[in-house]
C-alpha cells in the first residue's frame, strides 16, 4: 500500500495505467483516484452501472453527485470541478499524475491550490512493466491469434501465380489491402481489434511503418506486421515476418540471413540484469560487420533505423525499450525482438518475435515459422 | 495565417488535432509545431521518409539532428529536448498547446523558461468542427459501410429461429459475440477499423456502453451500436438501431415509438443558431410528458441518461455535444442525434443516426431503416 495519492483523468482507452487498475473500457475521460491504497473510480450516469459491475475498485462515485454540489455552489459542473471537490473531501492536497496527465486539468488544479507532480517513472504504475503470469498468459493468447493471421496471409501469398512479375490470387491481383483485409477481418472475428495491419512490399517494405498498398511484386520482400489487441483483455499481440515470391536474389538471402542472426544473438543475450543498450549495440555491430551500415544516403537514413524492440502488454509500445536508453531487464518484462534492415534500393527485412525475460535468460512466446521464401 | 505558436507533441492515433493538420498517423509521440501558420514536422529516423512522403506539413525536420546537438551539449536526447531546441531556433517564447499536452512536457518546458499556454478553445483547432464538403463526404462513407454492416447484423438477428426464448441460428445458438464478429470483421474487411462494437440484449441493452454478451434472446430489445474509423481517412461513423426478435410486449412498443420520436423532435430543431441545451431539453421533456421519467430507483439512474448527441469527425467523441452546455450549433457542425431510455426491468432502446447542420436546418446522413421488430 503506497501513502500517496495517485489521480487520472483520461480514457482507459487511450491510458493503459487507468486500464490495468480498473480493468473497465471506457470511451471519454473518467476520474481515477487512488489513495493510501483505495482505489475510486468517479463515473457518469451514463457509465456507472456498468462500472459498478465491472470496474475493479474499491469505490464507484456518482459524477452527478459532485455536479450537483458543483451547481448548488454556482460553480461549472465541469469534470475537474469534482475532481477538485473529491480531494477536497479526503483532504489530499498533492496528487502524483501521470506525465501524460492534460495540462488544462493541471493548471486548474494547481490554480485551487493543489499540487499537481508528475510521475517520475513512466507508466504511472511500473508494476506494469513485470508481467504476472496471467499478463503472460494474455500476451500469450494474443500471439496465437496473431500467428493465425500470419499464417493466413501467408498461405495468399505462397498460393498466388506470378504473372510479370506480379502476384495474382483467385485470377484476381493480390494486393496489399486484399491481405489486410484478410488478416483484420479474421482478428476481427476472434475479439481483436487490428489497425495499421502492415502488408508491405518493395519500396513500402523500406519504411518501417509504412502500411502498404497497391500489388504485390514477385522477388521483391514482403514485410507482414501484425499487432492486434484484444478486445477482451486488453492486450498486445505483436509479431512480423517478411516472405518473398519468386527469387530472391543473393543480395536479398544474405540480408535476410543477416536480420535473422541478428535476432537471434539479441534473444540469446536477452535476461533479468542485462542493459538494454548492450543488446542492441551487440545488433548494431553485428549487421555492420556484415556489411549491412546504418547511415544517410542521398539524404535518407538506410540501414538499421529504430531500435531492437519495446515493451508489450496493455500498450502496443511501453517500456523498456530496447535501445540505446539506460534501461536495466528485469524478470517479468516482456519485449519484442525485432531487428531489421531498410535500404531504399533492395526493401526492407524485419522479423519480430515476442519474449518474456525470465529468471534465466529469455523465453519466446512466439510460435511461427521463419521462413522467407514462399 | 494566424500569429502564433501552436505546439503538439503526441502520437496522432489519438490525438485528432494532429491529424488533422498533418494527415498522417504515427503511433509514437513526435513534435509538431505551427509557426505564422507555417506547419513543421519532427520525426524519428523510423517515421521520417514515410513522413515526407505522406505528411500534409510545410517542412519535416530530423529528431536525429535534434539529438546530436543535445547530445553535443551533454543533454539526454529526449523529445522534449528536441522540441526546446527548435522553439529556441524560431526564437518562439510562447506557445499554445492543446488542452490535453502532457503535464511532464509542459512542466520540463516551463523550467526551461517557455510560456506554455493550453488552448482555451477545444480542440485545439476550431476549425475542425466546421466539416467541409470533403469531411462530409468521408462521414458519409464510414455511415455506408456502417449502414451494411448494421445489414448484415439485423439478417442475422431477423433469419434467427427462436426456440424457449432464445435465439438460434444455423443450429447454434445466436451470440451477441457471433453478431459482433461478423460486424467487425465485414468492417475489417472494407478498411475500417471497429472497435467495442456494442450488440446487447436484455439487462445489457440497459447499461447505454455495455457491448453485450451471451446468448441473444426473443422478446427483448437488442441494441446495436457500430462506430468503425477509416484507416484511410480517420473518419467515424456511427449509428445504433434497436431491434427485436419476438413479442414485443405493448409496453417495449411504446417506448420504441417514443424514442423515435423524440429522435425526429430534435433533428426537425437542429439548425445553425440552435442552442443545443434547448434540443436537449426538448427530447427529455418530450420524453417526460410521455411518462419516461429520468431519476434514480434503487441507487440506478435510470431513463434518459446521456446526452442527446456528439460531434463526429476524427474523433467519436467530440464537441459540440448536444446536452445541457452552452455550445450554438453552427453551419458544418457533424453530430449524432440519439436518445436513449433505459431501464433495468424493460431493457433500453436508443436509435442514432448522424446529421450535418446545413444553411437551414440539417441533413440526415444515414441511411438506414428504423425498424424495431425484425
Amino acid at each position: 500500500m503506497k501513502k500517496e495519492a495517485f489521480l487520472i483523468i483520461d480514457t482507459s482507452e487511450e491510458n493503459a495505467d487507468l486500464y490495468y487498475k480498473t480493468g473497465f473500457f471506457v470511451p471519454d475521460p473518467v476520474i481515477y483516484l487512488e489513495h493510501n491504497g483505495e482505489k475510486i473510480l468517479v463515473l457518469s450516469d451514463l457509465e456507472i452501472d456498468r462500472g459498478r459491475k465491472a470496474a475493479t475498485v474499491d469505490d464507484v462515485l456518482s459524477l452527478s453527485d459532485f455536479q450537483r454540489r458543483l451547481l448548488a455552489a454556482r460553480k461549472h459542473p465541469k469534470l475537474i470541478g469534482a475532481a477538485a471537490l473529491l480531494l477536497r473531501d479526503r483532504k489530499i492536497k498533492k496528487v502524483t499524475v501521470p506525465g501524460r496527465f492534460g495540462l488544462k486539468y493541471a493548471d486548474e488544479l494547481r490554480g485551487e491550490g493543489f499540487k499537481v507532480v508528475p510521475a517520475l517513472t513512466e507508466p504511472l504504475f511500473v508494476e506494469r512493466l513485470r508481467k504476472t503470469p496471467e499478463e503472460v498468459r494474455f500476451i500469450k493468447d494474443a500471439l496465437v491469434k496473431t500467428a493465425q493471421a500470419m499464417d493466413a496471409a501467408v498461405k495468399m501469398i505462397a498460393a498466388s501465380e506470378v504473372r510479370k512479375n506480379r502476384l495474382y490470387l483467385g485470377g484476381k491481383p493480390l494486393t496489399s489491402e486484399r491481405v489486410k483485409g484478410e488478416i483484420n477481418s479474421f482478428l476481427s472475428r476472434a475479439g481483436f481489434s487490428a489497425a495499421h495491419t502492415i502488408v508491405a512490399c518493395g519500396i513500402h517494405s523500406s519504411m518501417p511503418h509504412d502500411s502498404g498498398r497497391g500489388q504485390l511484386f514477385a522477388g521483391k520482400p514482403i514485410v507482414l506486421d501484425i499487432f492486434p489487441r484484444s478486445q477482451k483483455t486488453g492486450y498486445f499481440g505483436d509479431m512480423t515476418r517478411t516472405v518473398i515470391k519468386g527469387g530472391p536474389s543473393r543480395e536479398l538471402l544474405d540480408m535476410y540471413d543477416t536480420v535473422l542472426k541478428g535476432q537471434k544473438l539479441a534473444i540469446d543475450m536477452i535476461g533479468p540484469g542485462v542493459a538494454v543498450k548492450d543488446v542492441h549495440k551487440a545488433v548494431v555491430d553485428y549487421f555492420d560487420a556484415r556489411g549491412y551500415k546504418t547511415g544517410t544516403v542521398d539524404g535518407k537514413t538506410e540501414g538499421f533505423i529504430h531500435s531492437t524492440g519495446h515493451g508489450l502488454g496493455l500498450e502496443i509500445h511501453e517500456p523498456p525499450r530496447v535501445g540505446m536508453g539506460d534501461e536495466i531487464l528485469e524478470e517479468g518484462n516482456v519485449v519484442t525482438v525485432e531487428p531489421g534492415l531498410y535500404y531504399a534500393r533492395t526493401g526492407g527485412i524485419r522479423i519480430e518475435d515476442v519474449v518474456v525475460v525470465e529468471k534465466k535468460g529469455c523465453r519466446n512466446l512466439t510460435r511461427y515459422p521463419k521462413k522467407f521464401r514462399v
